[in-house]
């Protein structure tokens, strides 16, 4: 049997991740069965979970792979980027996000996957921690400045699902940057 | 028939939303069945829907009680009342927020009747504003200072379901304050 490379199988890998963030968004966690997720991804079952265990292995991936990826823009972009990414985001991955929310309350077994994403993330972001420091203030330490960014992004991302109005980003960026910045 | 006082009405009122939010919170919006609702607050569907005209309605009226109560704590004591407030929030009230997130989503007339109170909340701020105006730097519009408050709120209290560790609030008061101050 050949191997695919390594390459391919982290592009299918996304493929399948996409597929299945629509599936979701679209019939809620438990009405995306594997019939849907097949139809999805057009994918047979069989190929699906042999990149994810099951289908909650594939709804944890998700949450996994969007918050890299905030967390990702955020360190290399700045906290800008990272809230015109949120304005922008795809109103499917807003809809998992809330799907997430639900299951941490009503499934415990998810609950602790996500705890333990949660204190991977907190340790990643703290390894690049450093490169932070002189842009930010020096009398706090930074897991306070982190959980204050942290809140901002994930209430500008709630505030979009309930329609607010979202205020100018330049004064919002202002704002943030003297409460933040160096002293 | 005996007409029953203003007061004695209104503390119905509060003990059916009460019992409503225990009762959405365990079974989720479809799951809190007329039956369901009618256990959970020892009355009849005569009776409850006396106060609210159906299940919808009940279920709008306890995201405007709760929205009402934050912005009422947050204008009367301050940010850190409201913070401390959400930290020790009743798990049912969180609950009630995600459903309320999903059906914003998901049911239009639910979605247009979320947007009428926010729009009302937004009224209610300011009127109230000038009474921050001293609190608050000057060179920014109140809109904007109320939405980077409200996002910090928001995101406190997703991070809150999603287990996180929260941060030591004197600092994050500390920060708050150093972006949002009088100049």
């Amino acid at each position: 049997m050949p191997k695919i490379s390594e390459e391919r199988r982290e592009a299918r890998r996304t493929e399948i991740l996409e597929a299945a963030q629509r599936c979701f968004a679209e019939h809620g966690y438990e009405g995306a069965t594997v019939v849907r997720l097949e139809e999805a991804t057009g994918l047979s079952r069989g190929a699906i979970f042999n990149y994810f265990p099951n289908k909650q292995a594939l709804f944890v991936a998700l949450t996994a792979a969007s918050s890299d990826r905030f967390v990702e823009i955020w360190l290399e972009h700045g906290f800008r980027a990272l809230l015109e990414e949120i304005a922008h985001a795809d109103p499917d991955w807003i809809a998992v996000q809330i799907e997430a929310a639900r299951r941490i309350r009503t499934d415990p077994v998810f609950r602790e996957q996500v705890e333990l994403l949660v204190e991977r993330n907190r340790k990643l972001r703290e390894e690049r921690y450093p490169r932070l420091r002189p842009q930010v203030r020096d009398d706090l330490p930074l897991e306070t400045i982190a959980a204050f960014f942290s809140f901002l992004a994930n209430g500008f991302a709630f505030e979009r699902i309930a329609g607010a109005t979202l205020p100018d980003l330049d004064q919002l960026v202002e704002l943030i940057e003297t409460g933040v910045g160096p002293r």
